[in-house]
């Protein structure tokens, strides 16, 4: 069975039966299941985790992305997060016998009938993208909602689909192809904010560390430490030994040790096997010879087949 | 949904049409997943991996029992392994939602079955067995079928189910609960096969090592290196890790370097996730917190509600 993971992220976290209307409309679908979801006042946000087979994913995320406009009005939208849209952003994600060139596929198919259907303007984005100004998702969001009215008329920002005019309620939205990204953070045995700071510049791409990190040195003040917060953006390139490793060495010169490591929400398992086997030198192990795979893989076949 | 695995023995190696009729017996059923079956000729047997719900897996393993003793007849075996039956060993393992108290049940439900039923008699041996003597398999199967009709006159050895007299053409046979087993390699940078018995006598159980730790040193002659050869018995209290680590530090105190190590078969995604902790020192995460157990979790539910 075929998987593709998708993050939509909603801008509305106050309304909790508009985010479930969002999320029913994922639900009510066969071969679409949502993983999770959650919603944050301040940020006035939604987040829903789903996955599904290629052929139902883009149908439920288009029908997600239809109500969103019909429930949320970006023009009485407030929270600290930035947003440019009803539905903001909508990453899709391979996670089990699919491809990155899959995806980008399935992102465009959402995208073109948002634009076309429901008269959003789409913007591809990361591996979507089709300038390299459109990679970096802040890069598209600069001005948010309110001044996309202005930034649409720039012929460099003109929409991947849809109208090259705002909605004037649900906004744009973007839509791509990504990476699973991991949120890590490696805390260390004192409360010297100047060394996380250094070891965040080490190891981060934009200061010469590694291509698919970045890092930042924060203090835990309630713990009386410091952490090296990061996000993978492709744990297959800069795993996650290697950085965490890095970090310890990088530690060790300034005389500090490392007291531990927190992964934040989920890991795909072959992050966690590509880290069991490069520390116990493994050298040639599938995923599939994990039982649970094993299982997985059984009972796809099996819902598959009824 | 809970999940048991099973993987039964049986003193076939040779009748590839034999084998598949024992597997089928299994298949018939929903809610019983055959994951691997293999046959060796020397060995002259064959092993069959599958998983299934409490309910369903006692009447697939006793059909499969059944079949066997249909058509195995132990009196014209001939074959390498050690064995005592047409079905020789039965282990329960705990693998999904499961606990050890629940295959140990489990197992002595099959047990009594099989005795009152196919009037072959039954040992239970490992976490199930009745006396300590018992729960070594190798101390049950001394003597092997031709030596059985002595050793069961033994009062020490009567039967825990079943007939106080050997089944004339099926033998007996050893039903039981037991941890996962992990066999598991380390290959060492030399050909010098002493260091490999050296390492192996300070890691195994029997000589001072670790409790749940089997191990031999080997010479690899067409690599021209040595092994520690293992099996972890308790994967959960002699972990991969910690014993991988005492091998490197035991080599080193010989000036030898740790080639690569070998996993052999399937592992259960916890034994992973645990030294995938333990080496990036992560003190909190749930095996629920990997996609796939996530996804698998679903999976599940769904079929249970087809």
């Amino acid at each position: 069975m075929k998987l593709v993971e998708s993050v939509p992220n909603f801008s509305e976290g106050r309304r909790e039966n508009v985010v479930r209307a969002i999320v029913a409309e994922a639900e009510k679908y066969d071969g679409i299941w949502v993983l999770d979801w959650s919603m944050d006042a301040d940020h006035n946000r939604s987040v829903v985790t789903l996955i599904g087979t290629p052929d139902k994913i883009v149908d439920a995320l288009f029908d997600m992305v239809k109500k969103a406009s019909e429930l949320i009005d970006l023009r009485h939208h407030e929270g600290e997060h930035p947003r440019m849209g009803a539905t903001d952003v909508i990453p899709f994600v391979p996670v089990m016998n699919t491809t990155m060139e899959e995806c980008i596929e399935l992102s465009k198919k959402l995208g073109k009938r948002i634009g076309e259907e429901l008269k959003i303007p789409v913007y591809l984005y990361e591996r979507s993208a089709t300038k390299p100004e459109r990679e970096n998702l802040a890069n598209i969001r600069k001005g948010e909602f309110e001044g996309f009215f202005e930034k649409i008329k720039d012929p460099n920002w003109k929409p991947d689909f849809g109208p090259d005019e705002v909605h004037p309620t649900a906004g744009v939205v973007a839509v791509g192809a990504r990476e699973y990204l991991i949120a890590y953070n490696v805390n260390l045995a004192t409360n010297d904010l100047s060394v996380a700071k250094k070891i965040a510049k080490a190891v981060r791409h934009i200061s010469g560390g590694f291509r698919y990190v970045k890092a930042i040195g924060l203090e835990l003040k309630e713990k009386g430490i410091v952490q090296v917060s990061m996000n993978l953006t492709n744990y297959k390139k800069s795993p996650i030994f290697r950085v965490f490793e890095t970090i310890k060495r990088e530690a060790a010169r300034y005389g500090v040790n490392v007291l531990e490591s927190e992964i934040i929400g989920m890991v795909p398992l072959q992050a966690v096997l590509d880290s069991f086997m490069w520390y116990l030198q493994v050298n040639d192990f599938d995923i599939n010879r994990v039982i649970e795979q094993k299982v997985l893989n059984i009972f796809a076949k099996d819902l598959e087949g009824k």
